[in-house]
């Protein structure tokens, strides 16, 4: 089932602490055939090494920072270098470091949002285009088998034309001054400096729109969008609401807010068509509601051999049999299945299977942008819609 | 428990085939103490005989038309005349027959909406002003005891200021052309002329509105509205999302359609403070959920002494034990018995106690007309925000 | 859709402060074409007095006992005398009353347990076939649509073969001496003399293998069962737990408690047959869940046109549309509705259509009452399975 | 946080093809500190070096079977030789690998059931004390957080004195007869020479009644068991039901299945005392319930803040902030971790703290070979309790 050699990697960021870089690493762990041989961590390279050693890496392949990395790797043998490198540092950084990378002939997968500006957008998409790098987006939620299987069933027109999708994403984390305690998660967050101008809304608001552009198979158009910051004294908005115009004519609704008291991670989806609806939580994700119109309520459960002969994609991102439960971690273990899969088929000159190139990449980092952009200028717009440029 | 007589009830519309009048009937009979003496339930004098004499009424109080039930009725001493009449004809006779009854000194309990027009709600209020008479408006979800007991948490302060609220409703069951298959329910309401000029917003969207304002104690200040009516053909929205201010400086959500295929009747509110949030859905309405910040979610469940203990008017709309599922009928019978409970006083000269005046009046049916009012407005601007005219 | 007149209803017992005498009368008021005429409703002729003014019922139809009652009926011609009587007594005077109304021609609709004994439940199946009445039993569970449809679904095959069955009913306003308190509800039920022998075995497990025979269609052969009383001081059982064998090889568990802190009226049943399984709960009663081997698991709703479509019993026991819950009252009012056209096709000499016979009847009680024979054979046996004489 | 160093591990079974050898590596992975370094991965030595191939180890710690890996690895030095290794072969061979290695001195973590009979589990209980070495049964579902909440809540005194304990686990998986269609999963597991004579009882209800135990901290006396081979052919038992004595006078009861059509993995617990009760779902294993009598039911959140703070071991148990779901691999990673530092602090000469104690031991697996031991003799008798040997 595997092709190819176990890829080496290498990852930028996620040093002691830091929340999503781990959860990169162990992801990686559960699909095999991929190594983490060393990093550039922490802009501390004394907290860089401490996490080397515990990770048990070579003390030579952890750098003092990228560009270290970039020119020590180079000297190495390709097949021992890196194939591709992970990118988790504050929003402020992805461009940049991305584009060395790129540029030096790295594949790359980055955590989101892709960059702070849609200008910086753009030029990355040259930047893959002319390099001809492999470049994955860590928009997790899509690596859910159910996600990939309401997808299917959308494309294959069981739903028929879409006409509405709601999309919610509900935190609590910043329903207080959680910035002020010295939290490094929130302080970056609320920071436009490293998080960007758009808060919540580009923070959580671009997994919704990716999820929901990548499910429908739509393409939002206008945004009708307010932010507001309800903390005292935060000047990023903690909460987000938007009406939204897809390219088939179809409506949109999207609330996101990280000031929803009593709310986890409540990421959810309603996507409505002419002949059925689907309804997926991302708390629950093991299963997907089907609502045909006229019959009962289906309740898809994962791993179950129904859901594979359906659908390829969410069965080849199926980890483990029915009833014994998945999460986060499996989601982003798919999504370094398909990147990995995709770098190793270019690294052996193969042709990518498409179900391999089902993962986000530099063309929806450009959307997340393009949606953040839009949504800010709607905020500050005494107009009902503001329309995308594209 | 029960003070005074029992009252004689009329009814104005309500004839063979109509879905609500039926339900008024029968919710009416799970609290007591209300006798249905007659009516003019349809347009058509037969089917009203029809009608009388299955409820086993005396052929005499079934009258021909409204008219000449309140001259006949007049005829008769308080106390065997009609004590109160409820109006369940389409949507553009509510105003005309209301006033008549109301100045006729009979009290009154109406469908939704009130009225077609903000002006003729605002001369309703007046003419229930200056007859004194009760009015009752038929907004039945606020009769749940979960409801009443998230109303009496959000002013208990359990939740805090409020910051947000999301209010749901979705149906699917004008996903297609219904109103051409000679369904009258249908083709009532996609009628501008009988069913007013803002479809599933006026429809359904005013039970949202009302749900909202009744927890949160909140007044909605700034809409900004978008209709769409997906089925060809049709001239009513059968969708409408919005974007809403609240006068606290909250943000509100709204989303609601009739052609969210597989959904039935799925009206759903959430409330975030900044203690607390809260969750209801009315299709299952036994339970309440209340998400405090910072510890386990709740659910409240309906019919338990703790629930009766934290709030009166809970306690009092409950019917049955808990784990005895109540419904709808329950929920429009609360509404009657604290309708009836302050005619009742009115009668005695008593003075309601607080708890019963917990019904929708006047005022809430002039709130939805100005909801309406400035939903269409909103939805016909091209500016983002567009003012409730108060 | 309704045949003939409108029937005189009269109940004895039911007196105020009784429970389940209030929710019968208000079931009643769902169907229409009932007419509560007269009774007698407690022990204490004021209280029963008192009652029959607040019902509005004519005064010299409310009687001192039951013995004047039908002395007294009896002399009413037919059509205004009472047609069928309602039996809401405590459980040791069913018998004697049941016994003395059939012989003097009543219907009767009785409340479970039937009888206290199975000599007298014999013996009522006798009175029933010789005085060729009428005879309904009110195991309200099995008028939930859902269960009905749940019923046409086995029988229809879509399970195959029936394997398993298990059902489930906690409660727990017995978890303490509640009896000590003055509770009435909990004092004759813990009472031997008044309640029966088998405590929580009788109370509620009669409705849970009453509901699964039901669906099933299986009848019990041996039982394997448990009681204890945990609550101390306590003589009756408040926990009971049963192995089951069915007639056809299933194997079934039984499990009922009074004292399952937390629960209110926790009744749930699943079923499982060589091609599917289902599930349903009592407390969320509009839904229906079929589990297909092999596919999605499929959630009926209630009010759906595809219910009815499938299942006329289901059809016809719904009493709202789709999203418009329904609860207990409902489902009690269906059993008054297949009951009370019974009678009346009985009293037109017409035959009863089959799915009106569809109600739980004298050989339900038989069945009831065999149960609680052989649950209490085998708690005091130390063989493991105990057979149920037939 | 982490004391010592990375500890190397070895793996017998799990060889390609293997369900849960592969569940194992990949869960490790999840914690960190422990690296797989080689093993004797299938019965089949070219398989093996395959597998070894795949998983990047050196080709030299790839063995043709187990006993040469206990020779092979002696000769390394402590250090770099295996800290422990895990057994992942079928059932009948636990016992012997088990015993060769621990006195071989290492330590040993095993899949369960850990042996075939009573009398090997009495045996590996005194191997485990002679030898002083670490050792570990995979019951991984005691992994979950929720259930170690469950755990703290009872032990807490939160429940009260424990009155009934309800297991439920259902799986369809053999609802067919699978093993005739050349599945190894199932062939294995109906065979009484590999799985043991106990069918579901031992493969599912081990784990069924280990949870139970686990959480409640009773123990069972008495078991009133039934077993059944429902699919034709089959010899072992797949499906089991019991009725249970715990040693403080509460009652249990006990359902597993592997042929209840349309359900997973349906592992579900409902324990009830006299002050509480709490329910927990593994297919939902994110959420524990706590039902207070008297009081809202309680719905606590993995991940939170309240968790931990409730419960160290909950909290120690945690792998992602609330929201984002955790699953099956990170319950059993969790058992690695606490089996993991119980070897690290051995190895270090220091004292375990007790929260690293907690996982499965040798003494868990007497009792599963006692539970077995005990069903089986009750299934074949004719009495209805049949005792724990103790």
């Amino acid at each position: 089932m595997k092709l190819g050699r176990t890829l080496k990697m290498g990852m930028v960021g996620g040093g002691p602490g830091a929340f999503i870089g781990e959860v990169h690493r162990k992801a990686v762990g559960l699909i095999g055939q991929i190594e983490l041989v060393g990093g550039a961590f922490d802009i501390d390279p004394a907290q860089s090494k401490q996490l080397g050693k515990e990770l048990n890496l070579n003390p030579s392949r952890v750098y003092e920072n990228y560009g270290e990395l970039i020119k020590k790797e180079l000297q190495l043998p390709v097949g021992e270098r890196m194939d591709f490198v992970t990118i988790c540092v504050p929003n402020n950084w992805h461009f940049l470091i991305a584009k060395d990378l790129l540029e030096a002939d790295f594949h790359v997968l980055c955590e989101k949002p892709m960059t702070l500006t849609t200008q910086e957008a753009r030029d990355l998409v040259n930047v893959v285009e002319k390099t001809e790098r492999i470049f994955g987006l860590m928009h997790n939620y899509t690596g859910y088998p159910m996600v990939k299987l309401a997808k299917d069933m959308v494309s294959n027109g069981d739903l028929g034309e879409i006409r509405k999708v709601v999309v919610r994403y509900s935190q609590d984390w910043l329903a207080t001054a959680l910035e002020k305690t010295g939290q490094k998660q929130a302080a970056w967050r609320v920071d436009p400096k490293q998080g960007g101008a758009s808060g919540c809304g580009g923070d959580i608001g671009t997994h919704a729109v990716n999820l929901a552009e990548y499910i429908s198979g739509l393409k939002m158009t206008h945004l009708c969008a307010e932010l507001t910051a309800f903390v005292e004294g935060r000047q990023l908005a903690d909460d987000a609401n938007c009406l939204i115009k897809y390219d088939n004519g179809a409506r949109g609704v999207l609330h996101v807010s990280q000031i929803a008291a009593g709310e986890g991670n409540n990421l959810a989806i309603w996507i409505y068509g002419e002949k059925g609806g689907i309804e997926w939580n991302q708390e629950e994700p093991n299963t997907l509601q089907l609502k045909p119109l006229g019959g009962p309520v289906q309740v898809w459960m994962r791993g179950n051999d129904y859901v594979a002969a359906y659908s390829d994609a969410a069965g080849r991102a199926t980890h483990l049999p029915a009833g014994h439960p998945e999460g986060f971690y499996e989601a982003m273990a798919t999504i370094y299945l398909n990147f990995s899969d995709t770098v190793r088929a270019q690294i052996m000159s193969a042709k990518a299977d498409p179900i391999m190139l089902d993962f986000p990449n530099v063309e929806d980092g450009l959307r997340g942008m393009l949606f953040i952009e839009t949504l800010l200028a709607s905020a500050e717009s005494e107009q009902k819609w503001t329309p995308f440029k594209n």
